[in-house]
């Protein structure tokens, strides 16, 4: 990836003296910025733009080249591709669009050019795109001229959109993160954000490497990457809702996925996701700051009112406001002495009129031992004139830097310029005292995230019986795995079920039933059977043998009039069990992250809760264990009003096996354990629902017959 | 009030030469802005302060004058106040702090004021303040010298801290919003919140009034002025959190009450609260736009990531994007004939790089028949200077104003200053995608929550035993109804409970239990019992009378153990009822807002949700319906999983008698109704808890020994 941001020399093809010619907002902006490297112009006519020479063919240049950057039809764009091949130019930009999102005639055109890259060891960023941005190099690719580049930082941007990039450069140069690295990577055709991801995290220039997506390429890659770096990762994805899709489809071909395992990737994977611009803002500057390593906060505030705004806001985070030791209050009483200062924390700073306090009270409270973060919250009065307002934040932010826990500095500024001000240092500055709580919040909650994730597993697999697991989906002749099979398999896998047994007519398993004791449950077994209690296929707690046949009859009944295609091969008597907390344990192959795993709470609760727990599969005991710990409504399992608490440990290992299923057995689409019941006695599956690759199902049907 | 912020002539006590003399800030504030009327300064030492003589005496002032400030020591106040009555000065600002909230002592000072007010008629705002604002009149009081007068608009702003009134007053100039009138209530010893609000409410020249309050004075006043009105109320309540209480009461004397009942409240009153500096900046811009009548939404963007990020946006609020009329698309293909704008809904503008198409293409929007609300997101280039930028916005504005429907424009710019275009233009701009779709979300949906608020009340009361009721109260001897009675008192007011009967000894429970039918549940009666199920004196489902003489002899012998003090005065048996959902319905005094309902999912759905609804009563039969609809969990009761759906409007019933109760017997403190059972045959109360003022128990046990 070095060359597409450090390229040595760079051609752009499309260059013209056409008003509006976008090869010429190329060329300008490596002009006006002073790009550190060389750059030519490549167009279908001779001519000079802003001094530089239009070269009809790139066999006129003779420098050795680094980067294109194309800005042609797309019907031409095979042939530049083979001219950059003949002359080793391996690195391309495609800013242009016009691909599949406008006419499907083009998909041939993009499989050529995937062809000519993998035949040549080329790789391509877009098309549809705004290139590549190494602003320490002062290389701007953009085809638009722009004016002003933005402030240097530790950002390095990748962004789906052209637009998003431009606008996100300079808010993190206006709020004070500064960008390093950018790109924008359209439609993604060869090179994806996984990519440019890998290249960021190696960078040493950038810090903090910052996603606007619409869609995930290589979700799984993209996950397995940020868990492997140390580096704090920011990622806006929008694209949350199924409107939005048929947007982004049109804008840059991405496809909506269940943004809920998204989410659970994302967090799993130690990177923070911004909820909209402000959350995104802030999260980014906050990323900035050093971490926060502790819990108990200082506030320093401008007025009771901003005091009261802040405790609010910390209360909210869970924040403990430390006690200053009579030390810091002694400091105080020297610096202010003949003000009513209320000497506590938050310090209300109200009744200082001499701003060149404040510094001095930054310095104190920095001195508080045993403090893991300060909040600083400044409304300056226009007495003050900002070149006043500007000396003390100067020094403010200096004793920031320096600080060794996070300094949150909140800046207002009463009918002036704050933007000015924000300018004028390098460091994030906050608008307000929400702003700047919420940024120590992040400070602190996204290094326990980052660590979690970097935690390193424990991937003991427990022990199974994969060979027999296998077995049992060789035998799948549909989709959905008749009921006795998934017992079976669960059980292969060491998951509990109640006792059971399989009466091939009514009469039987009335017989059965008595054998394994009353009361039992008893289930149809039919292969078109994909939901059973709507069907009439369940009865449950049948009393004695009468009970079960009569219920079986009535099934056999309800099943011949509303599914008449349906083949009973069967029933299952199952053993009612005893009171426990029902839950939900299942997964499912995402089509971004492969398979993951979901623990819900059961029955009634998922309509009124309506969340589950997602863990990207394997999980490890520890992550288990984390899921339960994370159950909305989770704490009915730890007992009370006369139940006793669950068996926790029992519920995480039957996680894991259900997860290990998933992962051994590549042919399992959905496993749906529901319910589960956890009680003091353990863990256990009442009923599975298992669906099978259908492939798999007809491979199985054709090799036995 | 008209004189508090409509005065001809003002006095400001507590002038003088010294250096940081607050008086000499007012004198500053009054002549810098030019203030329309007449002022005068009063001192300890005669001078003069920029030119205005400092007289030492009142009687030295000839004129008729409407409004005195004060920023003398405590001590001295009382004499001010007599001065000023004798004078007939009926208005006065304390902006002096320095009263309870540092000393004992200075309550009887506090005291003494309010007596000269009483006396006299006179009305003070304050201690602790800084004074009133009314910039049509170029006047503010505050004893900090002000440099620059915030925009005149339609904002009134009354706030509970000075910081707040300055930083508020600049956000909302700088924010388009502009403001007439604004006040620092301080301490709220004499003039509150509420009378401001009253007055604002009147006042034509107050558009929308925004309060900051850190904790109510009259809430229920407060509620009904809001509903009487039809102004749109913006309110930032902070202090919601214990932590912060404690800063609230050192910083104006606030007390936290219970911040959910607030919550409820505000939304009942059709007052929209504030939850973030952010959030609260943008309802007040979301509420200078038109009220957005329906939920068809046009959306013009300038990159398609921006348009991505509005229809996330949008469908997070419900909004339909509406299909565009082939009208319209013409209409753009007119304006820009040459691009390849993708002619939909969002309508990305991302490859039209001439701005001054964008004015034209908001007109052809505006043009859409059935378009309920737009939102036109700008990010300008760096070509486009801000001249240009400017009068592309001003052309936009002068469009939004016009229209009927609210327009929300978002506006970034890249590198450049967005605060200066702001500035320039008289219409609330947003900053991001994010904040102007929101605006458009609080454009609809704070009308409707007014709407409902302003609806005629039918206050039928149902038909009930006031007096039997009233009765049964003055029988309680402590704080804690006994069962029996408690039963009683609900079936006075009509709401249904299952079968009971009350009997002496265990032996007497056993027969009349057979006689209201088995199953029946068990409960001991004692005053003492307040948690009687925790106690071990509550027995369900006992299927006949040996089981009943059982179960209440093991009951005697656990509270005897448990709790020695307790009597059992007698046991209650009631029959078991079928199978419903369990909620909770109840009821208790706020001390701010008067008595409240709710209604919440109960059993263990308390545990798992903690949420409830919550209302201000009285209520009427609609608003019952409202609660039942915004139940968390609520689905439940419309059956489903084998369960018919529940008798809505019986529970609506019970949920207004039980309402009623506590309307008509200021004595109930708290009732809880616990578990209620909603089936499909009606909605029964299980259980109740009535909690009786303890004076009055007291005095029912004077009375009848």
């Amino acid at each position: 990836m070095e060359k597409f941001f450090c390229p040595e020399s760079v051609v752009v093809f499309g260059v013209s003296n056409r008003p509006g010619n976008l090869g010429t907002g190329v060329i300008h902006n490596l002009q006006h910025f002073g790009f550190s490297g060389r750059y030519y112009a490549v167009g279908r006519e001779e001519g000079e733009v802003l001094g530089v020479p239009i070269h009809v063919s790139l066999d006129e240049i003779e420098d050795r080249i680094d980067l294109a950057v194309i800005l042609t039809p797309t019907g031409t764009m095979p042939e530049v591709f083979r001219q950059c091949a003949r002359r080793g130019i391996s690195r391309l930009i495609i800013e242009a669009g016009g691909f599949r999102e406008y006419k499907d005639e083009f998909r041939a055109i993009e499989d050529e050019l995937l062809a000519i890259c993998r035949e040549h060891g080329m790789r391509f960023i877009g098309p549809n795109c705004i290139g590549t941005m190494n602003f320490a190099r002062r290389m701007c690719l953009h085809f638009s001229p722009q004016k002003i580049l933005p402030r240097l930082g530790g950002a390095g941007l990748i962004s789906q959109s052209g637009g998003i990039t431009v606008w996100f450069s300079h808010l993190l140069s206006q709020e004070g993160v500064g960008i390093n690295k950018a790109a924008s990577v359209g439609n993604k055709l060869d090179v994806n954000e996984t990519d440019l991801l890998e290249y960021f995290l190696r960078d040493p220039e950038v810090e903090i490497p910052i996603l606007y997506l619409e869609g995930f390429s290589q979700g799984r890659r993209l996950f397995d990457l940020a868990r492997s770096s140390d580096k704090p990762i920011l990622v806006w994805k929008s694209n949350a809702y199924p409107q939005s899709a048929r947007i982004a489809h049109s804008h840059t071909a991405a496809l909506l996925a269940d943004d809920r395992v998204a989410d659970a990737a994302l967090l799993q994977a130690g990177i923070y996701r911004g909820r909209d611009a402000r959350h995104f803002t802030v999260a980014a500057k906050a990323l900035a700051l050093k971490p926060m390593k502790g819990n108990r906060l200082m506030i320093i505030a401008r007025s009771g009112g901003h005091a009261v705004m802040c405790v609010d806001r910390a209360a909210r985070h869970g924040f403990e406001l430390l006690t200053p030791p009579a030390s810091f209050l002694e400091a105080i009483a020297r610096i202010a002495p003949e003000t009513r200062i209320i000497r506590q924390n938050p310090l209300d700073i109200g009744d200082v009129f001499d701003s060149s306090c404040y510094d001095w009270m930054v310095e104190a409270a920095l001195g508080i031992p045993g403090m893991d973060g300060l909040a600083f919250v400044q409304l300056l009065t226009p007495l003050e004139d900002n070149r006043h307002s500007e000396a003390m934040m100067r020094r403010v932010v200096q004793l920031a830097a320096a600080a060794e826990v996070p300094v949150a500095i909140g800046y207002m500024i009463q009918g002036g310029d704050t933007a000015a001000l924000k300018q004028s240092v390098d460091y994030p500055v906050f608008d307000n005292p929400d702003d700047t709580l919420d940024a120590l919040a992040i400070a602190r909650d996204y290094w326990r995230m980052k660590a979690r994730a970097r935690r390193p597993r424990h991937d003991e697999a427990p022990e199974r019986d994969r060979a027999g697991a296998a077995a049992l989906l060789a035998q799948a002749r549909a989709p959905l795995l008749p009921g006795d099979l998934a017992l079976k398999l669960l059980e292969s896998y060491g998951i509990a079920t109640p006792a059971w047994v399989r009466g091939s007519t009514v009469e039987e398993a009335g017989r059965l039933a008595a054998e394994i004791g009353f009361p039992v449950a008893l289930k149809a077994i039919a292969a078109e059977l994909s939901h059973k209690t709507e069907a009439g296929a369940v009865a449950l707690d049948l009393k004695d043998a009468a009970a079960v046949r009569e219920a079986g009859r009535g099934m056999v009944e309800r099943i011949r009039q509303n599914l008449p295609p349906a083949k009973i091969a069967g029933f299952l008597v199952q053993k009612m069990g005893g009171p426990g907390i029902e839950l939900i344990v299942g997964g499912k192959r995402d089509p971004n992250f492969g398979p993951v795993v979901i623990l819900g709470l059961g029955g009634i609760f998922v309509e009124v809760l309506n969340q589950v727990v997602i863990r990207l599969l394997p999980v490890d005991r520890e992550e288990a264990r984390e899921m339960i710990a994370e159950l909305p409504g989770g704490a009915l399992l730890r007992g009370g009003r006369g139940q006793a608490p669950a068996d926790l440990e029992a519920l995480a290992d039957l996680i894991l096996r259900a997860g290990q299923l998933l992962v051994d057995h590549p042919t399992i689409q959905e496993l749906d354990l529901n319910p589960v019941r956890a009680s003091a006695s353990g863990a256990e599956a009442l009923d599975a629902r298992v669906i099978v690759e259908p492939d798999q199902t007809q491979a199985n049907a054709r090799r036995q017959p």
